[in-house]
């Protein structure tokens, strides 16, 4: 049975370039480099689409960078702000929707995504990493949110939710409420990220190829096991959840082939089916 | 538009102290220095009175401290508790409730609450530490969960619901059961306190003097967001409750203020209208 | 009034080894060196029966280790997972549901569940180690989430809720996909385990001895509360749980006790009534 076959989606893309590799990895660059990767209406829009484009791609895996050498993506364009200042309540909350959508859709691929993130990943480009599962800094590396300081709350694009999940809420009120820039050391030491290496976008194509080596039905449903095990309400849920998960695993084509090669003392050749 | 004015409450307090100072920063002093700031039944009703009084201050941000050299505060007065005991059984449970709703009411105050420990913060007194959004602690700190010692259990004003969330549930049993003391530098490792600061009284004011640059309404609707993506079912019911609140602040005052403050190079006029 | 009776149920386990000792520490023994203490049909069911065992037992702290030199306990034995494919859908769904239901049974126990890891704990060996309340490791301890490895994944025996909860989902999320080997000292940075020790046996068992100096029935009812405010949906309900449990604790023998020790300098001498 061949593996999927894998195509860059055809979508066209302004402010974001999106890329699917030979080896199963999907790149997703913020690209506004000469206004530092900041992000627009239309960003959010194509958040959207490069997800929904992404979803039958054939992706392993999705890396998340900033273009350029100055920033990951420092939030919404201070240039452009009067759009939003000018829209109707009702406008400016179906503009909202659509962001935290374009937002939900990336961190909801049925793969993992990481972030690779050098420079500034501030406000909104903060809570694009923070919707990631996994986050891999530079050294130069500075996480902020900004939102306070012009009048809104970090109540945006899934912050609320991800930030004390993993800061711990002691850290995260800190961080919320005075918008201080945390540098990439204080990142890893607080759990905002994974860890800090000389180079992230390489440490997130070695993690994907690590990921790209196991089973994508088992990897898939590890994620979706996860999201769901902070929503569900109980252990005993969650456990409820798992077997089913389990169970539906073992009737797919991965589990006898990882046996067989196991066995066989191979590497098992994964479907996904 | 002028700020909101400052008032320290007019409210009879016997075993605290509240004093709103002219930057917009309260400062509330458990005051039993002579018995090590150790909490009674007056305590409990002062601490709901006090959050009462504080919600129309003006403050821009709340400092809990301890009085004296000693220790912030360590718990219920052993040489008082003859008074819960010969309670009856409804009797107790409206006094326990009352506690936590005291507890609760500091917790829920519409601006950050910042705890600065030094010495023991032990069995209620840690309680009480818990319930700030942020704790700093001399090298002095030490905090224990010495209730079941006297045969009583963690599950008291609020502790069982944010111990795990700010330790993680491993770390969290262990100093449930055992009543262990946890040392000031071990308490930032483990997440317990922000930092460790020589001075944290001091520190609690620089953060308090950071949060008050920021927009009232923003840092305030990131405090409920905040405290509302913990209790919330699911990612994507936490995004609908960010979107109606940024909504909401790009019409208040503060928001078109802040875009033509940062356009015309100078600081904000906060208002929190 | 006596301490209650301490006795070693009388199960006959052949895949684990149960022991009460005086001292009112029990130690579960996951007892298939040979195999790497690797877990079969057989120890999943054992796992439930040992709990049941262990509810009435009078036990203080409940230990739980690996037998041998080599290992904790390294997941499902790969020479007996034929049995769990030639299962039907729901003949491997009810025997997944008799492991999760197993583990869970342990977790449930009414007093501190530790794990003391040297060696692998890797897969469902691994889920095993996140049941326990608190986790203490030898230098040579290892974690590993190997089911992507074989096409399952991580949503098994409760990992998906407990293991986000210990270290954060982005950690939680790297461990899950890659299925990567978490050395000791990592193991202790990261919150997966509580610390690293030279003999987490023995620590296990001073853990285990500082817990039996607390009140039985404040230990219990803290672990009952550790585990529903994971749970519960609100920080208010939380305390609504937490009021009637003190309520209660306060009708209970161990109180008076309490007071009257702490009075007359001496220990208390609990009942756990």
């Amino acid at each position: 049975m061949p593996e999927p076959q894998l195509t860059t989606p055809r979508t066209e893309l302004r402010t974001l370039l999106l890329d699917v590799g030979d080896d199963g990895v999907a790149v997703l660059t913020v690209n506004r480099p000469d206004r530092a990767n900041s992000q627009t209406v239309t960003m959010f829009h194509e958040f959207g689409e490069a997800a929904l484009a992404l979803r039958d791609s054939g992706a392993r895996a999705l890396v998340v960078r900033g273009a350029g050498e100055r920033a990951f993506c420092t939030g919404f364009d201070l240039a452009e702000i009067d759009v939003l200042r000018e829209m109707g309540p009702l406008e400016f909350l179906a503009f909202q929707e659509l962001a935290a959508n374009g937002i939900a859709a990336l961190r909801a691929l049925p793969f993992p995504v990481i972030a690779a993130v050098h420079g500034p990943a501030a406000g909104g480009g903060m809570s694009l990493a923070l919707a990631a599962d996994i986050r891999l800094a530079a050294p130069s590396a500075k996480f902020a949110l900004s939102f306070v300081k012009v009048g809104l709350s970090i109540g945006e694009l899934g912050t609320s939710w991800t930030l004390s999940r993993l800061v711990g809420p002691g850290i995260a009120a800190e961080l919320a409420f005075t918008g201080r820039t945390v540098e990439a050391a204080e990142a890893a030491r607080i759990g905002l990220v994974n860890r800090v290496v000389d180079d992230p976008v390489a440490e997130a194509h070695a993690v994907a190829a690590a990921v790209a080596r196991n089973s994508p039905g088992g990897v898939r449903l590890s994620k979706r096991a996860l999201q769901a095990g902070m929503e569900v309400g109980s252990y005993a849920a969650a456990m409820e959840l798992e077997n089913r998960g389990q169970a539906l695993l073992t009737r797919a084509a991965d589990f006898p082939e990882a046996l067989a090669a196991f066995r066989e003392g191979r590497p098992p050749v994964w479907t996904g089916r």
